[in-house]
């Protein structure tokens, strides 16, 4: 297997843009091959993640639409769909066909249009990522599955609604200086404890919002990043697994187990562990998810991610900083988007630039989760070889 | 890089059969791996091709749902769309994943339910097939590009309509002896050319019909194919390209060059020429699809498609028999699940067991088209090893 690189970067603001799906992958795929020293011709494929914007726009097909669209007619081209993991998803199928050695250069990019939706349209567009057979049917939305959790979390490990609260006083507090950020401004532990509540013991503050996105990255076989790039960010690591479909088939609603099946093959595949990584981009639809996921990933024994979040250990000077991008509690969710905007903001990391730049970073960490639990990757990335 | 084979197969009957996207994917991949020596933990990944469940049955996330519940849980599942080519672009992802070495078994699925919806929200769902921002929000519905296409094509080569009336005669025939199709009764030219009028020139009876389905296969590494299967099917070559996004596009409509790309990848890695051909399963979503793909893919010279079909040269007993099993013209046209259909139909033929029987068959080609001439994927498939 080759070693393979990520040469270029573009994404759009998380916002509401008034754009469609097309033009944000149009807008984010040229950018990132702007970024870099790579021709039309050069492209091999292109992956897409997208999610909903058959139900929310009536479009299909966009992976193709979007490679005609940017002077990429010819290469395979395709649509990655694992609800809110559907980008990382597409990520990680670009990585699969360069390691392998049937593509060299490959464009993965997520997109999604949400914010022109009516909430019902909305509602029931996110929903279709749950079982309609069984919880989606029952009526149990995403706040719900993530509220059962939150209950249950509380319950074993006796943490408190103060200290969840943390994780979004944390990510909008660190969205503040991130100019793609949707949320940029700060919100305290009673804002949220006090804000409408929406799925108990889950509040308004707890949930990120919706937003219209596009990110791409450019990926190269290491032996052809240096046309391309002259501080390619390696790809050390790469896992994608499936979990649990529905919650009533958890033993333990505490532990998403596509994520942890995830980190073990991608900690496995880069030679590292947890205690390896300098900053995490985590998938926190919730404040209660970064808990679960900060755990599922190692970076906390079982039970003690919501007391670290309170007491500033996963902050951007602290000693795991989780969500220096504001995450998407801040950033806020175009689903599709998301996990490529995650790998977006680790490259930014380490190359040194960020807004909220980790001193040093030389080992990152991205997380996407889609469903109730259902689908996760996590890719790990590494500093330019150079540097 | 490996070679790879096909071990076990799987379908559902094609027509109303009132079953979601869950229930036809549970049914196919069960099927699939009941038909071989493949237990649940020999499976290391899932590729699930699906177009419209998001539309019509609010269903994302189909894939790990899928995986959960037949038993699979744990490994890496993805849905893949490219409109009508959906399961095609599965087939050839689980291909690649298993040629590299990345995995030794995958299931490949395609799974569609149409035929529960209302008119209005089906032709909605399919039309997201088309790029919204230019012919799709015009109105041009899929028909209607079909049409534009044999009206130019009858222009430029002097076709008649009597000549593409063929087509759907020949598959309906071919349709009455295969379990597996929603039309099972024969059409006259004069019913093909006297009924009602859809986008002019085309007629109903020149459209395929929807229907719900489910079809699957097995794939493993030819190292350890053996352990699974007495007779594995070969996987020769396998093509996936994109074309031109919308009519407007082309500098000439009768040639679909996301298929003629595909096409010329998948022959050049089998080591074959469309001459060496015993078999076809393509694209016939209308009867004028049919004679493009038959010239698209190098069985008969540009012009020549109508008059060979009308001549019987396709026929079971023709010199190139196309579409044995019906086609989509009377098998149906379960979006997401044609693809991998008309793989199961070629794997019968090169068992020897299809209820039309191509004598001798030893080569097949499968070929799976999406959008208005978006993307493509073109599969060649082998007899047995040992045979």
């Amino acid at each position: 297997m080759r070693s393979v690189s990520i040469v270029g970067t573009g994404t759009t603001e998380f916002g509401e843009l008034g754009a469609g799906v097309k033009e944000l992958g149009i807008t984010a795929v040229s950018r990132a091959l702007r970024s870099c020293d790579a021709d039309r011709d050069d492209v091999d494929a292109l992956f897409l993640g997208n999610f909903v914007a058959g139900m929310l726009e009536g479009q299909e097909a966009i992976a193709p639409i979007v490679a005609d669209s940017v002077g990429l007619s010819g290469i395979p081209a395709m649509k990655t769909e694992g609800a809110c993991a559907s980008s990382g998803i597409a990520f990680r199928q670009a990585y699969d066909a360069i390691r392998t050695g049937v593509h060299d250069v490959v464009v993965a990019t997520g997109v999604e249009s949400m914010t022109s939706a009516e909430t019902a349209e909305f509602t029931r567009a996110l929903g279709s990522a749950a079982d309609q057979g069984t919880e989606g049917g029952s009526g149990l939305t995403f706040p719900g599955f993530y509220g059962l959790l939150l209950d249950r979390y509380m319950h074993e490990y006796g943490a408190t609604r103060e200290q969840v609260a943390a994780v979004s006083v944390k990510n909008r507090r660190n969205g503040v200086s991130n100019p793609r950020a949707r949320f940029r401004s700060e919100v305290t532990v009673e804002e949220v404890t006090e804000s409408r509540r929406v799925a108990d013991p889950l509040r308004l503050y707890d949930c990120c919002p919706a937003a219209d996105g596009g990110a791409a990255v450019v990926l190269a076989a290491d032996d052809v990043a240096a046309e391309f790039a002259d501080a390619p960010i390696r790809v050390l690591g790469s896992g994608h697994a499936t979990g649990r479909s529905a919650a009533y088939r958890y033993e333990d609603l505490t532990t998403l187990e596509a994520t942890t099946t995830a980190a073990e093959s991608a900690y496995e595949q880069a030679g590292i562990g947890p205690e390896d990584v300098d900053v995490v981009e985590l998938h926190d639809c919730f404040s209660a998810a970064e808990i679960g996921d900060s755990e599922d990933l190692g970076f906390f024994e079982k039970g003690e991610g919501a007391a670290a979040v309170a007491e500033g250990r996963t902050a951007v000077d602290g000693e795991i900083p989780i969500n220096p991008s504001g995450g998407l509690l801040a950033k806020g969710h175009p689903v599709g988007a998301t996990g490529i905007g995650q790998i977006y903001e680790i490259c930014r990391q380490l190359r040194g630039d960020h807004e909220n730049q980790i001193e040093g970073a030389e080992i990152g960490l991205a997380h996407n989760l889609g469903g109730s639990g259902a689908v996760s990757t996590v890719t790990v990335l590494g500093g330019p070889a150079d540097v």
